[in-house]
């Protein structure tokens, strides 16, 4: 067998577990309430190559986002773009730092390009110490620095302050913004892009507007950095099926905030519940809650009845990072907890 | 501004010119005929990550490709994968090789990771040497070698005993068999797999089945070189309307190959009426023909007509690929040609 480059040789092939669940909180998904008639094209031409420039959807997103256009390019959900930032900058052992944990790809997609990705590790209790990340950079030079705001798992959200601080001090490194989960959180850095000509911010449809299986993501950055960007941006990369159906959910902003708002409830009620039942709660900003159980092997117990989390290792220790969902889902989530634990429901 | 890594800082950025048409016959995309009811989804999930591993998918291309789902991997397109295999087996500098003129996009997959494009000359009538690139192949040691065919844009079909003989003689080299335009030809290479570790073929409905807009490829390869290369796979890469449409498309075998054989007729009327007006035609095993105009500057001719072809310039000379359109579209093509000749219609 001829072999892979070095680099992407000792990753592993990735299948997914498909296992049956009555109710999924592992993978941060929405709920589907903005294409909930189905999905029809009546007047539709498969057979053409989708619009590669994705121009009425970028009008649509720069609507939503409060900025222009030309501030946007469309990606295969906003992963396909961290990949394509990170190979466009990094060529072999260049390196690429955000705090850890954080999402588990920004490895892979150094791997994919050989990069070498370095974690700042974050505090005792998840915060981040952003003067840490400054030393580091400053130091090290890396060519991108990742922000992951709300953080996944953790949920810890970056403050303003701290995000402005690193931009002011970096100069040198490409500062990519992950805000996946920003809209459960407040204060975007898009208003700052104009300012910080290396700033990035990704953004999704997975999260708030319930779309993760149209795979639909946005790049905003000063136009100039886009337009520089959009040398490296395959032709075609979002399916003619995907931005109809994006464009058409991108209208619906007063439904994604009454979304939004009601997940933030659910969010703090969860939490509230879950304390009386002895766990330790992480602040969140995001649509999921990042926890310590008192039980032992939750997620495997809950799995057994149908109710899928996500475990998470870190140091050691056993997190469990648990989607807030619908309030008969969270319900069906306390009650199993409560049944583990041998409780009268 | 941070700068791109040095192999993609020379790429440029390409935004498509979107121009007004009657025809278009510019990008070798076959008819709408699979999905004429439009597009409905009733069930619908667009809240869930699509299936990663698209196993329904996978399921019934294997029973339209006759392999099993173990060799096939899906992609966002075959160009996707065509980038994913090149990029995880190549490092900077590292070989990349295939007969040019081809497929553009070879180019710039090799930028995007750093790879070295070595373009082996086709013969004046854009005939194969496969000698000359077994040659080549054994002195430069490319990690990757591509054949396309039937190739893009010259519509030139390797021989079956050509391929076998470069299979043959490349054991350090992996060798991608770009079949997309296969379907209007003889002979895929499919039925090799099990016989060369070596070797993946990429297939697409983009071409034959008309479904260009939904992006949707296979890469086929023994089921040992498909786990291998599975560790490259990013998730999620195909959304789920795209995997629907697909899945629909597939079960309808007979009306495939209605279309090819439509096609293939059109093509011999098409070659034969442009002959006819003076125009060199090299053989096609394709969609499209690659001619030489009697008429110069026919591109920007027929466009002011609204008829859009592809101009190609190779060693300063001017030739033309002509997607074979309906027998309408390509009435309308020579009665245009005719009409620029001077020609009573």
């Amino acid at each position: 067998m001829i072999k892979l480059k070095p680099s992407v040789e000792r990753l592993q092939a990735y299948f997914v577990n498909d296992i049956p669940y009555r109710v999924k909180l592992d993978a941060n998904e929405g709920s589907n309430y903005l294409l909930t008639e189905g999905f029809k094209m009546e007047s539709f031409s498969p057979n053409l190559y989708p619009d590669s420039d994705s121009v009425v959807l970028r009008k649509k997103m720069a609507a939503y986002y409060g900025c222009s256009p030309d501030n946007i390019m469309v990606g295969n959900g906003s992963s396909e773009m961290i990949n394509m930032v990170i190979n466009a900058y990094c060529e072999k052992d260049d390196r690429v730092m955000s705090f850890v944990p954080s999402f588990s790809m920004y490895q892979t997609y150094c791997d994919l390009c050989g990069a070498e990705y370095v974690g700042i590790e974050t505090e005792n209790d998840f915060s981040q110490n952003m003067d840490k990340l400054i030393k580091a950079v400053k130091e090290q030079k890396p060519k991108v620095v990742i922000v992951c705001t709300p953080n996944n798992p953790t949920g810890f959200v970056t403050p303003r302050e701290d995000i402005i601080g690193l931009l002011e001090s970096t100069e040198d490194s490409l500062v990519i913004l992950d805000e996946a989960y920003i809209d459960f959180s407040e204060g975007s850095t898009i208003e700052l892009i104009n300012t910080y000509e290396n700033l990035v911010v990704m953004r999704t449809l997975s999260k708030a507007f319930g779309l993760a299986g149209l795979r639909v993501g946005a790049l905003i950055a000063k136009e100039e950095t886009v337009r520089y960007i959009w040398k490296v941006k395959v032709p075609y990369n979002i399916n003619v099926l995907s931005q109809y159906a994006a464009e058409q959910a991108l209208e619906n902003k007063d439904r994604v905030n009454a979304y939004i708002s009601s997940v933030k409830s659910l969010r703090s009620e969860l939490a509230e519940n879950l304390e009386i039942l002895g766990f330790k709660i992480y602040p969140s900003g995001a649509n999921f809650l990042f926890v310590q159980s008192p039980v032992d092997n939750l997620y495997e117990k809950l799995m057994e009845k149908g109710v899928l989390i996500r475990k998470i290792s870190y140091k050691g220790v056993a997190y469990n990072r648990i989607t807030v969902g619908t309030k008969e889902e969270n319900e069906i989530l306390i009650n199993e907890i409560k049944k583990i634990n041998g409780e009268d429901i």
